[in-house]
């Protein structure tokens, strides 16, 4: 390899990006954020770092109720992810030979919503590829069809979601993470019930599984592992870390997704379609002591 | 952290996965493999892992040409990832400082092809988002607009093009890969010219920079860095490894397609739309010695 001096620091970078940014079109400062209830705001401890994610018992009670009784109890603490496939799903929260598992009940189908006032719609695409409409509620990704009368989050990379078998009613314990390209086959069909809010990068580091084993990762000792999971709402209120997320609600995000969908910088040699895929909206939170 | 027992090995595993299988609808046996000329194959030596790319000198010959010639020059070697963006792009190959650059010639825009019927489509999508048809061509997720008579290769996962400054024609040594949800409004807009065959759960592990500084990573010693770059043909042939990729004209990839689109499963309570995202379809290949 040829010599080089590593710079400690880059001062000055001269670097080919401009319109390579992700077009934070509006300023930091207009951003309007929405405070995380601490009920819903898990803290996940990996031996690859810290994620925070946000429940939503609005789409998923249930699921999210089940869970956060799991956390309490310590019941994911210690357990591996076993089937992790890049690009698709990393998935954890076998328990089945703590000998606890009988205690926990099977959850019922939380896949979709009805369609009520309640459900505050931010929309972002009409006519997407597999929704007739998407947008975001209360800062989750999600699609609805107006004609059905029906809501539901949709699989963005970052979702989180609850495993099951062909039973629509057999999710238990056992969750999984997308990480990659939103496999959107799956929407309706699943319990999704959170998403990650911090520290994504985290969890692009759990250890993958081989594709010819259908990701599934056989010495258990090779796999990433939960430390600990904790509720917020269960930490003393000054040792607790904030979580904001930003108000999809707000005009400030209207703008923002206006000025995605229509992009009007010098670097567009080919202006792009004036449309908007869901999944690439970017919609990472903030901690703070 | 509650005491449990690793299994050093998990012969029965009891996942409730089936349904979330990415849905190898065609049997491995049944893939018809495509053989990586060796002059479009590039191994990328990571401290991370190794990665194998397939370039592709149908859609952006000049940019091919060119980094066939830094590969050979040694000119990446040693280089970091500079700016890395979660769920976005690693970019790297910056060599401003090696006091070479000037001798690096810009490349001009490669965006888009002209239709011909050199160009084999096998089609994905019609009225995809971002396209009138997406689909594949030679391995390539691809776009194309009959009515413009254009065809381009589009931004999915694995992706690997050059960063450019606003001017069309300023391509030179940077490149990104594409890491998270397919930025598709770059579309008709970057050279695209490679894409990663093997090893993308490599290049997810490469360190990411700061969200707030547009992903610049300031400490150079603390980005992942380039070992070593390597063009298959320029190893003797008893030491090289062979590529294979599917075969995206065969028949039996077409059913793989058709198998996607239109998932019977028990396990879909809610049958998905017929539709496929031409980002969401696995496309890895493999490597023999």
């Amino acid at each position: 390899m040829r010599k080089r001096i590593l710079r400690k620091s880059r001062l000055c970078v001269l670097v080919l990006v401009l319109g390579l940014a992700p077009s934070p079109a509006v300023a930091a400062d207009d951003i309007i954020w929405r405070q995380v209830d601490p009920e819903n705001l898990v803290f996940l401890e990996l031996f690859e770092g810290e994620v925070a994610i946000e429940l939503n018992p609005l789409f998923a009670p249930e699921t999210v109720q089940q869970f956060r009784k799991l956390v309490r109890e310590g019941f994911y603490d210690g357990l591996s992810f076993y089937r992790v496939i890049d690009g698709f799903v990393a998935q954890g929260g076998d328990g089945s030979d703590l000998g606890e598992l009988s205690m926990v009940p099977l959850i019922d189908a939380e896949f979709e919503l009805d369609l009520t006032d309640e459900i505050e719609f931010t929309r972002v695409q009409k006519n997407d590829l597999f929704a007739p409409e998407t947008g975001f509620v209360n800062g989750f990704a999600a699609a609805r069809d107006v004609s059905e009368k029906k809501a539901w989050l949709t699989h963005c990379p970052g979702v989180l979601a609850m495993a099951r078998n062909d039973d629509p009613d057999s999710s238990r314990t056992d969750f999984y993470f997308v990480i990659g390209q939103a496999p959107r086959y799956l929407d309706r069909n699943m319990n999704i019930f959170g998403r990650v809010i911090h520290g994504m990068d985290v969890v692009q580091k759990i250890q993958r599984g081989p594709t010819d084993n259908n990701g599934i990762i056989q010495d258990e000792t090779a796999s990433s592992r939960i430390r600990h999971m904790k509720l917020a709402s269960d930490i003393p209120k000054n040792e607790r870390l904030s979580a904001f997320v930003v108000d999809t609600s707000s005009k400030s995000f209207e703008k923002t997704l206006k000025n995605r969908r229509n992009r009007k910088q010098k670097f567009f040699h080919h202006k792009p379609p004036e449309v908007l895929d869901v999944c690439q909206v970017p919609m990472a939170g903030r901690l703070t002591r």
